[in-house]
């Protein structure tokens, strides 16, 4: 699965900045890094100031170089970090160079993928790694930086060692008689059952709560044609507006608008056309309304005060008591214009009044996404671990009754499946396609 | 001039990479990288990885720390460089914690000002530092290591103190009687004149011949109107298009379009709306041709075939003939039809014919581009530099006639002045206020 050959890439942004990183992994890349800088030797991990020479003699720039000797490397395998200037060229030229010296040019993620294969770190820092560089706000930053420390790795060692001991109980019972073992041990085991059921479900619940700390928790904006969508969505929209425009390379591909609400970052879910002009807006549909809620993490409900309910807004109302699982906030506009709407209709939702401005809206937002995101629960950071977490889940509950009615084979066939679901997070063995998949994935240069 | 606060910025280009650098320099840098990291010491230079902390005690990131302790720094103060994982959020996570630790955010240009200003680099190094991080072809880069690595500051030497041992000679012979000196000392005087002379003459020119090294060569395309200027135009624009538009942070600010031919950069210069319409293009007269062959390295211009000189292609030639120092390439267009054009009116130029393909144009291009900047000369990359050699070189012509007449003191004022002039290319003295100016146009964190 590994190949011996030296890899290179850039590893910083592409732009303009003042340093560049061109990092080489591979048991040439110390070779190279002494052929190009014309120096007898690198002692490891000191930053030594060195002139960059290309292959035809001439000075190409001056940089730092750091060699990183195996296996204390990233990837475990000797590495040579090139600290050049910045700029597109000159690390790009360094890069070029490299190359002709007889390094290829790295895939997306493989020098996690050597890592993971060198044993240097797990697929759940694989993930974590991953996911911090595109990590938009401090929460979600936060959350991988654990991950990146081994939270998720420890989780999953600790139920693995659980499922272990249940493993061996069940051999033991079938080789040895059954007053041999200890008087408590089916106990024992269902208590072990019992807390694992509770670990994965409290953090099945937890990941959920916690989907958009990384991308952004998503908001949908519902209610009637002309209620006054479009006019909330600027206003949402231009609250602390400078702070994601500064992001550079945030996807432009989707017309999600992305807003910072105290350390949270929302999305607005688009219904089709929200930002349009106005009369295409208003177009949009209850249909619409419905893919918009069942989407979105918070909902905001709104209706006229001014006109007395209607068809429309039953629907609505409809709509939202489906969903009453969800964050809803509802307002009433056109407060400033007589009453003729039937409050009383809202009374099971946390209403605002348009009277009232912005402030009060974005309070209630960011109180929600405070007490939905604070948990000491493991959270799972992707949507493989979500489903590894819950296929093992689903064994466990699968385990508890063949455990009580002695079917110890079929307990036995449980407990081996969540042991193998467990384990895929960190470390699976045999899916190779599976690591291509995923380490595929990854940005360039990592 | 310095003042002592600890900098902070983030150094690595602003976008999604797998490593981002947060750099820290002044009296607290190594302070608060160990507060921020828990560490009792950072070895100097040795990289160091360590977790990283915000002022809450809550682990923000895993990050290399390298310290380099002054005077051995980049800036000769104590810098910590904090290699963390990339990405917009986590390097500006670590750039909050470092600045609610006292440091501030460093201006633009600041950490070269300091490098400058504690004698780490001269103002010709820092040019090259700032200028590199743009380049944008090889030669550029290429150019510019040896500027940094200090051939113009060697180039300065040498002649300073040519200078100064002209000085010397002014006071000998005003303190001792004249038969106490070498015979030939005047004519050794003399001799280093000349020499001077010559170098700088052949450094102004290999200079100009160079000067779209860096920001891309000029190429104007005049002819009259319905000419085919515009289909040339995109048959350039199209020629190896794709490297260019790869070039991220590539200005967009002026409407000149960029092609790389060999190891070249050219832009093409827009002649008010080259690209628009072809109605509006063809509006185009000879005062906006004018401007684009004064501004152009290279002038291609085109003529039909297929009609009698009329007058406009008259002003074109007269046009030409008047720059005829200019690199000027004519093209007879709308071969295929019947020859009216009286060809030999261009026996003046190199002419091609659109018969054939856009290779040869190419090769002609990256011919006169090769041999105009293959130089040994002594190459200048800033106006300010330029600026400094052409007032050196005006007194160094005016100081042969009082050497000759004995009119010392006159002497001595050009050669002084000569010395300032070129002194103030590495290092001037008692100009804050143009420093200012100098490092402001720098890049952040540089």
């Amino acid at each position: 699965m590994l190949d011996d050959n030296t890899i290179v890439a850039i590893a910083t942004a592409n732009g303009v900045g003042s340093i560049s990183i061109v990092r080489v992994s591979g048991k040439d890349a110390l070779s190279i890094a002494l052929r190009l800088s014309k120096k007898k030797e690198l002692k490891p991990r000191v930053a030594t100031l060195g002139t960059i020479y290309n292959t035809n003699d001439e000075i190409i720039d001056e940089a730092l170089l750091i060699y990183f000797k195996n296996p204390h490397s990233f990837t475990g395998e000797d590495i040579v970090e090139f600290q050049c200037h910045g700029g597109i060229a000159i690390s790009n030229i360094i890069m070029e160079e490299v190359l002709k010296c007889g390094a290829r040019l790295a895939n997306p993620g493989e020098f996690s993928k050597r890592a993971f294969l060198n044993g240097k770190i797990d697929l759940t820092k694989a993930e974590a790694i991953a996911k911090i560089i595109e990590a938009r706000s401090e929460d979600a930053v936060k959350l991988l930086a654990k991950q990146l420390k081994g939270e998720l790795t420890d989780f999953v060692n600790d139920i693995r060692e659980d499922l272990l001991f249940m493993l061996a109980y069940t051999e033991v019972n079938i080789d040895y008689a059954e007053e041999d073992l200890p008087s408590d041990i089916f106990e024992q085991i269902q208590n072990k059952l019992n807390k694992i059921e509770e670990k994965l479900s409290n953090t099945l619940d937890a990941s959920k709560r916690r989907e958009g700390l990384i991308e952004g928790f998503k908001v949908a904006i519902v209610g009637k044609p002309n209620v006054g969508k479009s006019s909330l969505l600027n206003k949402l929209l231009n609250f602390d507006r400078a702070i994601i425009s500064d992001i550079a390379g945030t996807t432009r591909d989707t017309i999600e608008e992305s807003v910072k609400i105290g350390t949270h970052i929302i999305k607005i879910v688009d219904t089709a056309g929200i930002r349009e002009a106005s009369d295409v807006i208003e177009k949009i549909g209850i249909e619409k309304s419905i893919e918009a809620v069942n989407e979105a993490d918070i909902v905001i409900a709104l209706f006229d005060n001014s006109k007395a309910l209607d068809e429309e807004d039953r629907k609505i109302i409809n709509l939202l008591e489906e969903n009453s699982h969800k964050e809803i906030i509802t307002i009433l506009n056109k407060c400033d214009l007589e009453n003729k709407f039937e409050k009383d209709k809202l009374e099971n939702f946390v209403s605002l009044s348009t009277k009232e401005t912005i402030t009060p809206l974005i309070q209630k937002i960011e109180h929600i996404l405070d007490s939905n995101t604070h948990s000491d629960d493991m959270t799972l950071v992707s949507k493989r671990q979500v489903d590894e977490v819950e296929n093992t889940y689903s064994h466990i509950k699968q385990a508890f009754l063949p455990l009580e009615t002695g079917e110890l084979e079929f307990f036995a066939h449980h407990i081996n499946e969540a042991l193998e679901s467990i384990s895929n997070i960190t470390r699976p063995y045999e899916h190779d396609q599976m690591l291509d998949v995923m380490f595929g994935s990854f940005c360039l240069g990592k």
